[in-house]
């Protein structure tokens, strides 16, 4: 049906490429043993009958969507249990292994209703239930005996935990809590899973002895029974709704009318409460704050995979795609040929990377915390924690944007939900308000910064993050290599931190409160959060590449030393004003930096497909008729792409981009899934259209 | 159940105001007959019953979706027949009057399949037609005897109309066209209400007579039998499927297998062919794109009205909301009180603002290029040209990107649907790619500046609103009055506009053909393009206010005018490295502008409430379980209550923001109404999720 072969202008793309993509999969992966595990995994897996959906879940009703991914969740669990080596080692153990794991994500694209059992559900009994507890409960858990969620949001009470209502008051007479919701802003709302698939939750609630609050405190709670599934008496238990994404989580909220449980179901690893009442409290509240660390530092992987699914499908699509006429006479270009195109697309691919290889470092930050905690030392886990709240901050603001850049790159068809770009947006945006709201975690980041900035000025020393902030011998002249301008964004960060100080005292010496002042400035004391975290994404994103780069060969050092400069020099072009405000940049600077910009565009161009090539996403995962792939094309893939099962695409959930770029086709067949597309001519038209037109209506 | 009483905060806020909401009100609907027209409108159309949802339609299949809109717009065709006094004006008399209609948003939110009927269709019908098609065409149109949609862009084809492929062959022995899509590429892709809601469609296509191209022409073609509504024999049609927004316009593909039609199907206004297949051209093709240039003006005001919508949502919410401690010891606060986040919403209202005024600077530009077109003069064209692309493509990407502002401003809430802003974003957004998408307008901005650079170089004269670029007083130093940023701002464009052709003729000079030079530059020239606009928003919106100011209450101005210096600081602010490179402006400037611009939210704080009533939006329309309003509080908006039926909430779409602050019970009362909560156990649970949890499967 169509004369266009852009599978020959993906292919080119391809031949053009100057590195070995393979090399950077196997280094996005951390090691070829890596990859080779989670390939076997995903052609294990994928290859699973009934799991993948015939019909797009976006012509599902809602509720059909809900019962549509329990089939699918109970399927995956099998096939997982049957085909994962590493299913049953612990979290820490494998979770290096897995960072780019996706199987699951082709199967549950939007989350699964079951992602808080073995996310927080398990993780919290781990945490926080004594060793009698754990046997008891990780055993069911882990067998799935029970599912279980965590509720803690509640509908008028977020971030702030003090602000929380819903109460556990022990009754000390029969040895057993009291749960009860005092308030309709009390109700839990939003836990994964809550509505209508766990069966238990860990609930947080104020704990309440003899009129005394002890504060939060964890909760097992058995919410339905476990024959029937019915809501026991006292619990009040529904779902809350559709959402931007995640509809197939089951989000739910949750109260309680004086519902009783015994005292030993209490989590009670850390603080307790004795038979008669006696509350003994946690050894050390901070190692609460562990896990919530864990979560920030995953949510930086989270993006960073999410960007490089939204970069796979718009640089694949932009060769593919062609339009305009760039010079007389010639044919259409691809897009991906317009500077304006590679403007957009480029900094996806290096923000991919950036906080890809982040990531990896702030891991091994997080296991040297660890490591202390278990010798007894806590003096590190406040910086992890600045530094996990920062760039949690910024990777999920900054991916969220840059996917939706990508999927506007797509034009019109990027609107469509069969180019699975805007669900990547609903999944990638959600993570800017989930786990501490982006600016509340800004303004928490600036009180570190802010007695940092006292400690240093009493001379007393700082973390190695912070250090810079009281390195005196910053102020060097503008320097345009790659260490100059990580310098430079210091100072920028230190500036911007003894600005907004400055402002804050002004306030207070004009007579407003501590609070106040701090109110008022804050609008510059999260951009000098902000900034912080800038300094310090470059900083590390140029370490771990250079460190990386001794490792791989020539072609691939040079890549990814250009994506690193790229990532660079559009930082430096992007906050040019704080640059020309505190340092010595000047306007002939700036000019040279715009003209490297532009030079860099030019060298990455040939690469772009096979840097999104070395993504390696399966065509199940990204879903996507703008980006598939099936291996009939380039050699280095090729060989890579045999080793899969022969139907590689077994379904294709989307149109837009295929690896075969058989764009046009996949979109054609995808509009035929519509269910209004099985009848020429739509019931309406009788009921209403035809009597309409007729005047009799 | 609930023991808040947010009422009270939002009573105390409308309290606080320092203006009258209802002149504000009417100074937006240019004037009290308009705002009386349009709430009468309301008042009837919307308590029509069975007009409004009961279920939202976010809990329906997508095919449920359509049925449910098809049924609701033949409801509101019978309503707007029966109320609305202006129904049968023509739309260049009414347009001014209707611009803040949104009567129809309350009962088609993601918009309606017969959008194009009564816009593009008729329009095209008026603009293409000669006289004795229009007779025939219109009447029937306009009597919604047929239903019909524009046809143009192609699944491989989009902005650049030369690609199109769809062919109509002129065959001068039948005296017919022979419509045929020779590709798949060509099929015809988006159009709305295509899939199955037309039966006729006036098609772009390719005019061919005797082997020889004539261009894009417009033609008059039947899809479907007026009786049985089955597709008619050779015509391929059908839906594209679910997109991020406009899932209720029924966009659809349409292709043509040898179609033959009647010569008189061809309109004929402009260009004719004959019996004998002579050709006669258009007098002038100039003509063909005022309508272009009027759907871009109309984008510029759709999205200032989405993003009031938005605003009211998340500052009602903000006023609701409490969060955290500011102040040890006292209660948590209302979240708008935090400075932070009247730095999200603040800007918003001035935004939404900015564009309102601006939309109609530009529609008295418009009329007096039509009013020059009738008297032969086409010279004024071009500039409306350049300025609609130019504020379309401002308008759309900051009104969307406040709009998602707006939305994670209301945090976890605000991504539920039953706020409403997640589909206010997905409407918002698809302003970037459709009716030319943006980086493509820039681009001819810049092409048309780069015009008017060498015209200045050769002394020749500009047109008004490009004026500023051959104005050599303009080197003056800063200051920071509004008129003095405005004119720094007019500095900055120019300089931006010399740098980047600098870099352009570099590149030629370097050996680049004049294409590859101008792509090479590319991104410093629609950054250009980019700041031109800025200068005129800036310009337009002063001068609008300055002469609005003059005939409304002093504390009304005062208001307005601390809103336009708050847009002019804050784009001071964010374009501060580009008035460092290019203006006097100095470290010591930019932070008296830091700090007058956190004086502005704090002046501007006690009247958000205010601002966002006096948008005067309905809750059927904000459909926002965040935004809604009831009439019990606030005086001044509460006799104007009074008018509307009891009833005010018939139905409501979401539960974040209502007007009395039941923030909470309403989003209860939405999350009851999921299909999933009408049953304590889903059957997934005996079907699955049982035998799972018993290991059976």
């Amino acid at each position: 049906m169509s004369t266009i072969t852009e599978n020959e202008d993906l292919r080119k793309e391809r031949a053009k490429c100057t590195f070995n993509i393979e090399e950077l999969t196997y280094l996005l992966d951390d090691g070829y043993e890596n990859t080779r595990r989670r390939r076997d995994l995903e052609n294990k897996v994928l290859s699973t009958k009934g799991l993948l959906d015939e019909i797009p879940e976006e012509y599902l009703s809602h509720k059909e969507k809900y019962e549509n991914v329990i089939r699918k969740c109970v399927k995956l669990h099998r096939a997982l249990l049957e085909y994962d080596d590493l299913r049953d080692k612990p979290i820490d153990e494998k979770i290096k292994a897995i960072l780019r794991d996706t199987v699951s994500l082709a199967v549950t694209k939007d989350n699964s209703p079951m992602m808080l059992h073995s996310g927080m559900f398990l993780m919290a009994i781990e945490g926080q239930a004594n060793e009698k507890q754990q046997e008891y409960w990780l055993k069911r858990g882990r067998n799935m005996e029970i599912i279980g969620t965590y509720a803690q949001t509640e509908l008028g009470h977020g971030t702030f935990l003090r602000g929380l209502e819903l109460r556990a008051t022990y009754d000390e007479k029969t040895e057993e809590f009291i749960l009860h919701s005092p308030t309709l802003t009390s109700y839990k709302w939003w836990p994964g899973g809550l509505a209508h698939t766990a069966n238990y939750a860990i609930v947080m609630a104020q704990l309440y002895i003899k009129d005394k609050c002890y504060g939060m405190q964890p909760f097992m709670v058995q919410l339905r029974d476990e024959e029937t599934h019915m809501p026991l008496p006292g619990i009040k238990v529904g779902e809350i709704g559709p959402k931007l994404g995640f509809n197939t989580v089951n989000n739910g909220f949750l109260g309680f009318e004086n519902v009783r449980i015994p005292r030993d179901r209490m989590l009670m690893k850390n603080a307790q409460v004795l038979k008669d009442g006696t509350f003994i409290a946690s050894p050390n509240s901070k190692l609460t704050y562990n896990t919530m660390v864990n979560v920030r530092v995953l949510i930086v992987n989270t993006v960073a995979k999410y960007l490089s699914s939204a970069s796979t499908i718009a640089v694949r699509y932009a060769a593919v795609r062609r339009q305009s006429q760039m010079k007389p006479g010639e044919p259409e270009p691809q897009i991906l040929d317009y500077v304006t195109q590679q403007h957009k697309l480029m900094i996806a691919i290096a923000t991919s990377h950036a906080y890809h290889f982040t990531v990896r470092w702030l891991y091994d930050v997080s296991d040297t915390v660890k490591e202390n905690i278990t010798k007894g030392q806590l003096d590190t886990l406040p910086e992890l924690h600045v530094l996990a709240c920062a760039l949690k901050v910024l990777s999920s603001s900054e991916c969220t944007s840059l996917v939706e850049v990508c999927r506007r790159a797509c034009g019109g068809h990027g609107y469509m939900l069969s180019s699975n770009l805007p669900q990547l947006y609903g999944v990638c945006t959600a993570t800017m308000t989930y786990e501490g709201e982006n600016t509340v975690l800004l303004l928490q980041v600036a009180r570190s910064l802010v007695k940092a900035w006292d400690r240093a000025a009493r001379g007393q020393p700082l973390s190695p993050s912070m250090s810079y902030i009281e390195n005196k011998t910053l102020a060097a002249k503008w320097d345009a290599s790659l260490d100059g301008i990580v310098r430079n964004f210091q100072i920028v960060s230190r500036s911007k931190l003894a600005s907004s100080v400055a402002s804050f005292q002004q306030y207070m010496k004009s007579g407003l409160s501590y609070e106040d002042a701090w109110n008022k400035a804050s609008v510059q004391l999260i951009a000098a959060a902000e900034a912080h975290g800038r300094a310090i994404v470059l900083a590390i994103y140029k370490q771990q590449i250079e460190k990386q780069a001794r490792n791989v060969s020539l072609p691939l050092r040079d890549v990814l030393h250009q994506l690193l400069e790229l990532y660079m020099v559009y930082w430096t072009l992007e906050k040019v004003g704080d640059l020309l405000l505190y340092t010595q940049i000047s306007e002939r600077d700036v000019k040279a930096l715009q003209r490297r910009y532009e030079d860099l565009l030019e060298i990455l161009r040939p690469n772009a497909v096979g840097l999104v090539d070395a993504f390696d996403i399966r065509d199940e995962v990204l879903c996507s008729t703008l980006g598939s792939y099936d291996g009939r094309v380039y050699e280095r893939l090729m060989e890579e792409a045999m080793k899969s099962p022969l139907n590689k695409e077994p379904v294709l959930c989307s149109t837009l981009g295929s690896y075969d770029g058989r764009v046009y086709e996949r979109l054609m067949e995808e509009a035929m899934k519509s269910p209004l597309n099985k009848e020429p001519v739509n019931d309406t038209f009788h009921k209403y259209l035809k009597p309409f037109m007729r005047g009799k209506l």
